[in-house]
């Protein structure tokens, strides 16, 4: 006699794999998967979109918890749909999008998380897949775009965040969560040509923040200027920005308002809301976009998932974007 | 000798009866009627405007609570006055609005309460008021109309909210939170030449969602044409598409952000503003509203009120709307 | 056409009038009276106990916001039936009990707030009632036994609390939420040969506290007493120092400890748990309890109303007592 | 080139497989298997105790929210370590216990929903499993016992809650959080000669309740008696009326003090002390336990995980004694 | 041998002396002053900009706990840093700002609290300092404009709340939180032809109150103007309206809507968002700043520090406007 | 003219200098030094109990937070007050008690921080001052450990926590929250023959964890022995078991159950209540308590400071018996 199946799971002859039928098991059953989609194992081992967490936080200099932010994330994700009316695109039916699971990162010795980020991702790119990675705090992105660089050369960089995350050091230590992108440009892993910041907001230690950010070839959307311009202004300057040029999107959820992003460990005042963000993303939909992370959710902090729905909503938006090029590489034979 | 007046009432020559006066009772004290506004039963049994609650939440697929709702909004409307400067009106002082209390619907049984809260809206129609009815969640929405269009045929809609509702079934049940305007399309309750969604976003199951929704004769505004359009517009187009026609207006509190509607059982990311939920209402102001709900407020998930007051806002808005009309009505000699 | 029974109401046939019928209405629907009970107008005017709230706080040396407290302990008295299996009777069919509602008191002047309190607990008392009160800070003690004793003579007092209560001043204010015993003891209104703090702990400003309780008449079983000696022999050392005396009865809810009462205003660790709090009420159901109170419930400090459950239940044993002893007064031909 | 190994799993050739290791990764990294223990179908699709989720709510009588209790008490789960000193035993060495996932069950058709937990209940335990299930409201005790005494016969049971349960119907229901065991009393499929509530306490409708409790067999240990014998009294009258009989232990959270388990939906105060409730679990190590259940935890309400981890903790003893027996009978020959 | 240097303070030969240096000590490290800065007696006894808290509620007519709001803003101030690139200013290198402790005002008495105030604030402002005051609630503003006005004469006022604040009295007090502007325009400390309410929205007790607003000089940005106009014109006319005159500019952090503030007694639906009020801050940083508030902030209502957040950078850009113009008097020869 | 006194301060004639007096500040107001002592340097840089935080906690294998923790207790520790009547003491009469501020450690840097903190710790000893460190997480007992027995020679510890924390290394990192003590042990800075862990509970990894601990000379009352064994017979087997050696007591709040101390990193159902812990400290008030620690306090998962509270609460006892200590033994001669 068999295991009763408990939960209902997509059919195996359906390509690719899609996430659970809501319609048979209620959204709030079975293991939070992102978005209830497959595990990377059960679709063979490989996927086009990996979606992936890094639980890790020992780079944050002030409230920290974002090592539960991923799952999280994933927990949010339960209420996503698979059809995206905003992009009119069912991603999870263009490409194989999966779950990939957590990389497991030693919250005791940041060199060596950092480490193990970078060597998890190369694997993980090294299969095909672009990356959904899932946070975390800011200090992955350095990692990540290691890998990705190794992968594509250069990427350019959209970067939404109320900081910079320029700084040099912070208490000797040069890998935290307000260094990555300086690291990443003394790394040359950048093409600097196409660096932005996007909400930026708040107050900086000295005015020399924003000459070394501008030296380093990034220019600033601040979060006043997308009121003021309009997202679909600031979305068109931002494709003009990037062009072609393979692209990694990070979103440091604290580029919300507090209001719509409380739960994260350093917010400030004056933000985005989230569907400002949104919209921006989705204005960047035909852009190169060849991986991405939302990190920074600290839910300790969060209230009632308005946090971790905003990022959830944010990685659905992104991997759409992600699925949509990789089905229409396909269907001009690339890939 | 007679027992204390413990709470300062309205004096009882006043017609209608307004709310307790709160320079004389803290808006804290006593008990929390809609707005401190009288019973029913204390204003002779019936009113113009009956704020009636529906505590049920049974048709609710993910976050259930909206049976606290109803009360939820009660106590924030503590801290609603008697003057509306939006709409320039005092609207108790316009029509006799009261509380009617709540209507006792079976958690156990959908179809019962379905029911049951239709005989009970047949009900309080028929004294002659219109209907400001807190829920409870979306499934409710279906009675109600029944109700209304029993009593002025089929009323346009005006839906606010993130999700259609218009999908079909739900593990085989016909009424749930998600279904209640379909449902009310195929009875022919509704004039389909006046149909609108607004606010609507995130994910659907598919584009199958879009296309059944426009077939039926809804328009939508979603939440980012909201931001792009701005309210006065949009309030314009909804007046021109909805003309003198019967009005029905239904609130799903997820319409607005989750940031400012986090007590809510299917939050989804970009949303609305309460500003802009309330401006476009007071935009409205010409139309024939002939009854009203607000719905899916669950307090288990809300935070210093911020939901439940702005849902109380929201029927405030709504029921100075009916006020105003009613008293034009009487000016003019009708009702 | 009469309006709908929104509500399925106690049978009008049916002395006293119990509570809303849970089987017909859920729990979670209708105004919330305490232990859904009638209001004292739907019962004519004149209750054998009626429950009655004083929402101020102005008296409070820390955290305010127990002005919330009478109408939080109502929400939680919801989930109270009719039947005490611990004292094995039905209060609410021995005696009438019913909601008198709420006692307006200035929130901006003290003193006033004092008299207003004193003149609804005298007319209240006049009718024959006895007071089962809802904070409302401590403060309110003061009034509330000047009407007590204004009917009764000096009244024994059983004093719960984490504080002694019997400090002079504080920042030159004589009615403070720290004085009201000092107060109740200089104008003779209280029977100093019984008077007991019970669950007292915690630093205090000097030894000069407890000397001058002590001369006052006051005994102390601290918290750490009850966990050392047990309900039982509290229970009894207590019964025999009130012996047939007028009892009144206080409970400071930060007698619990704060895992049992976070939603208090100058919380102190090592306290009460609930369940030694309704034992040791329970043992004292042969005391001639004449009016009873629990304040000090401030809601905003609450969580999943842990702290308005507890005072509920409190309130709960409290009024089983008045109504045993009244039903039993009945049967002996007395009062 | 292989896809890495995001997350350290349990060596394969250990049998039976144990928990994710939590030296090589974090706990609170990776899914959240119950105790972070392999899915059923990675240790070949049975298990020697399985821990099954039933996320449905739909027969809650006040505060809903216990669809999200599984998943709350496996997250929660993540700080359980292998070896229980207080039964000097390591479960997940004992035997082969995994993580079955979770039931689908339908929320808008609570008899539906009873058949399809039956259904899969009686699959899972003609593998040869015992049953650690994770709820979900209290409902579902009544299918879990049938599917039990369908295997075992009628078997006794150990109930521990603030309520009986034993209620007849609500609003015309007869399948409810409060009728489980009136409802399997009838059936037939409990042994009426050792029935026993612990923890109970708070109001009931009135004395008959007590008495038809009786009649079905129930011997009652209240709140307050746990208090005054001590868990090791009660844990002995419990063991020598259980005897050697097929136990079924069934665990409502609310068993507990609010303060150790606010989130849930009937609170009463007064309850045990989570050191109380492991005390008495383990003292009935040696009893015959067939299968058990935790329900009742409702996220929304909790606050920092206390109700979940209390939760996660109980169903770990529970685990532990099945382990044990199941291991004791492998060494005696048996099952 | 010396007691360590526990903290990192700042070199004592910079002049002004700033902040603790965050790279030597974390930000979450040490005593909560105003954004890190030092005490005023460690400067010397004397500041330009004193940061001065007043801990006082008792005028609030609703949730009372803003007593707790200054410390709360002074806690979330940690996150602001030293330059302000929105004003491209570093406010604590161009004036000496420093932390003057909190006025111990009298909770029992509102008239002596006032004059308490009053007096602290006349003596702080005779020693050259401007005020940057933390409150407390809105009754704070009267004995500040009193003082502010016996130094400058009348000033212009700012006014951003949600309320109007013109109110007479409430049950019989005069000074409460919604009465200290008509106070001030009675007492002639106001420079009527000057006075601006920004942010109103929310009913009113009557049309009256609008006409009495206006009489007394106020004009009105209502929040939905601020909306519709956006902020830069808003910015522009209220520069025209303020011209030259000496200002005060007094913020009740109700003026945001309750998502972007939730911890704050009085909240209304549809505010601003929280970069609506920096933006139109930083356009007034022309303006002729004598002192500003920020009152009315309820830690206890608050999450995550949304509220104090946005309160401490509110404090923030006034310091800015305040630093920026001291610096400028000095360089052309004034103060 | 001078600046006025904004906050009534003790008067300098006075000595040693205790608490800011609550009659004439409100205990909500002035800074949150611990009690509301003086800093050290307000007492001229030496104290004879010297309250320092520890803000790290990046030694945590769970739930970060504990950074927050000192600044927390102080906020709680507003609500203590002079005297003991626990222990008939006024801790701060007989002793000087300072606030010495927070040791700034480098949150990215283990090691770093350990050397950090035992510098600073040995520098405060040898001002002669005792510790009562507020922590930060657990690695902090073993630089303080080290600090102590570089002054007193190898300790007596006492050690209360849900957890043995002696665990070799985790992740290859040696300095971690569950590593201080067998690597204290293995320093040889304990005085082996007096080692005990109170309220121990929970899983643990393998029963090797119990053979190592014994081993190094651990004794363990369990949580379930002190309900057993009663509080007043725990303090007297310690009391034994110390003897007059110079004693560590090293306080991890998660000895409390999760009711009593929701606001930790890794809790544990079944633990200790506040009064048991706080009664087995007064317990000991006889011995030679040369420094002690509260740790592991995470405000992030704290509610309404139940937490901050008990720990606050907590260190009060432990620093009343090192003041009763140095009182005596100043009369006696010593120190």
């Amino acid at each position: 006699m068999a295991l009763p199946t408990l939960e209902a799971m997509t059919t195996a002859d359906r390509r690719p794999l899609g996430p659970v039928d809501s319609s048979r098991t209620p959204r709030y059953a079975g293991p939070a998967t992102f978005a209830r989609l497959p595990r990377v194992d059960e679709v063979g081992g490989t996927a086009d979109v990996a979606v992936v967490g890094v639980p890790f936080d020992s780079g944050v200099s002030y409230r920290p918890g974002a090592r539960f932010g991923g799952n999280a994330i994933r927990e949010a994700s339960r209420l996503l749909r698979p059809y995206n009316p905003a992009q009119d695109a069912s991603p999870f039916a263009l490409a194989q999008v999966a779950d990939a699971g957590d990389i497991a990162a030693n919250p005791f010795n940041i060199n060596e998380a950092v480490e193990t980020v970078q060597a998890a991702a190369d694997d993980l790119l090294a299969t095909g897949a672009r990356l959904m990675t899932l946070g975390g705090d800011h200090t992955i992105a350095l990692p990540l775009l290691r890998a990705v660089a190794r992968k594509h050369g250069p990427v350019a960089l959209l970067h939404f965040d109320a900081h910079l995350d320029t700084w040099d050091t912070y208490f000797g230590a040069e890998y935290t969560h307000g260094t990555p992108f300086r690291r990443a440009v003394e790394e040359g892993i950048l093409d600097t040509s196409a660096l932005s910041h996007v909400g930026t907001r708040g107050p900086l230690y000295g005015k020399q923040d924003l000459d070394d950010d501008a030296k380093m070839g990034f220019g600033i959307v601040t979060s006043a200027d997308v009121m003021r311009r309009g997202v679909d202004e600031v979305a068109q300057q931002l494709r003009e920005r990037i062009g072609d040029r393979p692209l990694y999107i990070s979103v440091d959820i604290d580029v919300l308002d507090p209001a719509h992003a409380p739960g994260t460990g350093t917010p400030e005042a004056g933000g985005l809301t989230s569907r400002e963000l949104l919209e921006i993303l989705r204005g960047l939909a035909s852009c190169h976009l060849v991986s991405a992370d939302v990190v920074e959710v600290a839910p300790a902090y969060d209230h009632a998932e308005i946090t971790s729905v905003a990022a959830s909503h944010t990685a659905y938006e992104l991997t759409t974007i992600m699925a949509r090029q990789i089905a229409a590489g396909r269907a001009s034979g690339g890939a």
